[in-house]
């Protein structure tokens, strides 16, 4: 596997492109993306569980219901969430406008939005500028980062990766672009990610694929516990690598792991996409000074490692304590013992065999072992959580299964970013 | 019901005291507390669900094991959590300690303690004071406010209450004390509520009574979700106001409640204190400046409205609204959307039938009607927002049930206050 260049474009066969349209009047940055594959794509999705839902998603679930989809509109500056129903009708005057351009069934678009919540979406500007919207499609680089400023919203980083590997000789590339600053912002604003393929690969097995790439990245992602209303990630795949179809295989040599398959190599990578994106989202948590991982070893099932982990990385606390370089260990371990009252799975440990280090490029200190001080070095250990990437290590001693999580720490500006009016 | 002082002397036959023994060296605070009944006790007790247990609570549970309590001795600047053997010996060293002066059986004592974690309890310096901390005990307010003082750590208020109701003609107090500001402080403090009552009254109408008083109060407190290691509320009864023994009653009329109940009548002031004490804690939230009750209403069940008002009260986006008094009521419809999601029990509701109004001594605004925005003046808003005390009304319109939760604001000094360095 190898990282290249060109994002979403990356891909054979899709082009993508971004204008401003003016949703926000007071902005002067791209707010309007296309996306478009040339040929038929297989697609899947998977969409937010908050039960208040944008139009965007309710209708992008129902365009993709068939497996297929050619394109997708995506505007930022406004959710067009708890907008009733002039939301929904304004959400199929989207797609229907990105069809009629690109001459595809309004059914094959999927529409996202991104931005103010309770605000109606000003649907004309997006029709006025339609013509222009197609103009701007190109099958390069600029096309991919013209898609891409036009769905940041509070980011401050772009988010995008492309990716090429080799499925029976024959060269296949994943791009991909994701905004969402956490989850969030000023006005509740989104993750959205769109994942393009020139695989040739069966439904199921990409659908198979990003189900467990998303429960393996993204879904280990935590800034602070909000779900917006308008979550999405998408992938699209048009076959255009010529490569033999990728099945969910069940080829013996596979089986017993003598062999990796198609589906494998595109799982890995696909994966690989999806974690990088995770990180990159967490780098850039709203006001966010640090990437945190929190990584849990040793435990009995990878349910019960993630529960653990992702409780110590939500934690107000813990996160404040990165912020501030604390080495406060306790606060890991008493994150981990709530877990279970939070609900969350199965968490088994024993506090009392617990081990905790702290990790970074300038260096690794034991500071809890068996569940108490290991009368480490403070002034070391907070030189190494004062790096900008930090790891905290939690040994439990109890299995094999291992799971990372991503976070980042609690800072001053996140109470600023989320406190400021929004006007 | 009427409220008077003394906190948990205003009971007949309890003392009180606080002294300062040096737990902390830099610290100048009474850090050692005792609570004392001349008379035997009834006496039960809540203990945190964290994994992570302190040594006191898992002492404290085996000593009141028998419903049975004549003294607590409580200790800041320590939270004797992660400490191993050693602490466990430290906490039954405590428990003997105060015993000794008091001639009790140290199975008679309940311990806590709050401060830093995974720090070796200084169990001498307690035992060298000993003495002075029996010649503390008083049976007047000042004993009262010794003790307080003792047990608080980054409390910037007092949590104290007093109410005298009457059973069967004869008065009945009760009196309580808090620390706790949110769940927590800078190395992991801890609620701690102690509650003496002269009330006669059978153990397992007390044990009732403790139990639905704190689902009903500290239970919907929310200020950051961390759980602590070493949350701990006693309550306990001498029965020296000399009323007929309060049972769970199955007399008729009271069934018909066609009459109040020895029980609901000291069933209600507990609550009410137990309320109060809440708001109190939610109001002194780290950092926080805003006291932020979240009302569902209209609800078809208790457990759903609780969910809701929860979901809403402790998140993150919800939080610095309040704080930037920015009146984003999206933010609160997408919190009660993934209450369900964050595993919350059964929430039901729909976005569309739902309302939302701020309120506060300012006026009362609705900014959402039935899921979409009610074209309110944002200035208005922000008024009511800006005041100390603020009120979030979400009416489901489906039921009769209607629950308050208590929280606060997020702000910097939050983070501030939890990002600080420990020593």
């Amino acid at each position: 596997m190898k990282k290249i260049t060109g994002g979403v474009c990356a891909p054979k066969g899709f082009l993508a492109g971004g204008i401003r349209c003016g949703i926000k009047p007071s902005s002067q940055k791209k707010d309007l993306a296309l996306i478009y594959s040339r040929k038929d794509c297989r697609a899947c999705a998977m969409f937010t569980k908050n039960k208040v839902k944008a139009a965007s998603v309710v209708l992008s679930a129902e365009n993709i219901a068939d497996g297929k989809l050619r394109a997708i509109i995506a505007n930022s500056g406004n959710a067009n969430a708890c907008t009733g129903d002039d939301g929904m009708k304004a959400a199929k005057r989207m797609a229907k406008a990105a069809a009629e351009i690109l001459s595809i069934d309004p059914k094959d678009t999927a529409v996202a939005s991104t931005g103010v919540i309770g605000v109606p979406l000003p649907i004309e500007v997006i029709e006025k500028n339609i013509n222009a919207l197609k103009d701007s499609l190109r099958d390069d680089a600029q096309g991919h980062a013209d898609a891409l400023e036009a769905i940041m919203t509070t980011d401050t980083r772009n988010k995008e990766i492309a990716v090429e590997i080799e499925i029976n000789g024959k060269p296949v590339r994943i791009g991909a672009m994701a905004k969402g600053s956490g989850m969030i912002h000023p006005n509740m604003a989104t993750m959205l990610c769109f994942i393009t393929t020139d695989a040739a690969i069966a439904h199921n097995a990409l659908d198979a694929a990003l189900r467990r790439a998303v429960s393996r990245s993204f879904n280990r992602l935590t800034v602070d516990g909000d779900t917006s209303t308008n979550d999405m990630i998408v992938i699209m795949a048009n076959g255009e690598a010529g490569n033999e179809e990728i099945g969910i295989t069940n080829d013996e040599r596979v089986m017993k792991k003598e062999e990796e398959s198609g589906f494998d190599i595109f799982y890995n990578a696909l994966e690989f996409v999806c974690i990088e994106l995770t990180k990159m989202m967490a780098r850039d948590g709203e006001g966010a000074t640090k990437l945190v991982t929190v990584t849990v070893t040793s435990a009995l099932s990878e349910t019960s490692a993630e529960a653990l982990a992702m409780s110590v990385g939500s934690s107000s606390l813990v996160k404040a304590a990165c912020f501030g370089a604390d080495a406060n260990w306790g606060r890991v371990l008493c994150a981990m013992g709530y877990a279970d009252a939070q609900c969350r799975n199965d968490t088994e440990f024993d506090p009392e065999k617990t081990d905790v280090s702290f990790k970074s490029k300038a260096g690794e200190i034991l500071v809890c072992k068996n569940g108490q001080t290991s009368h480490f070095s403070e002034e070391k250990a907070k030189e190494i959580l004062s790096q900008e990437e930090i790891e905290i290590i939690i040994d439990i001693k109890q299995g094999t299964e291992c799971v990372s999580v991503w976070g980042c720490d609690l800072t001053y500006d996140y109470v600023k970013i989320n406190g400021d009016y929004r006007s």
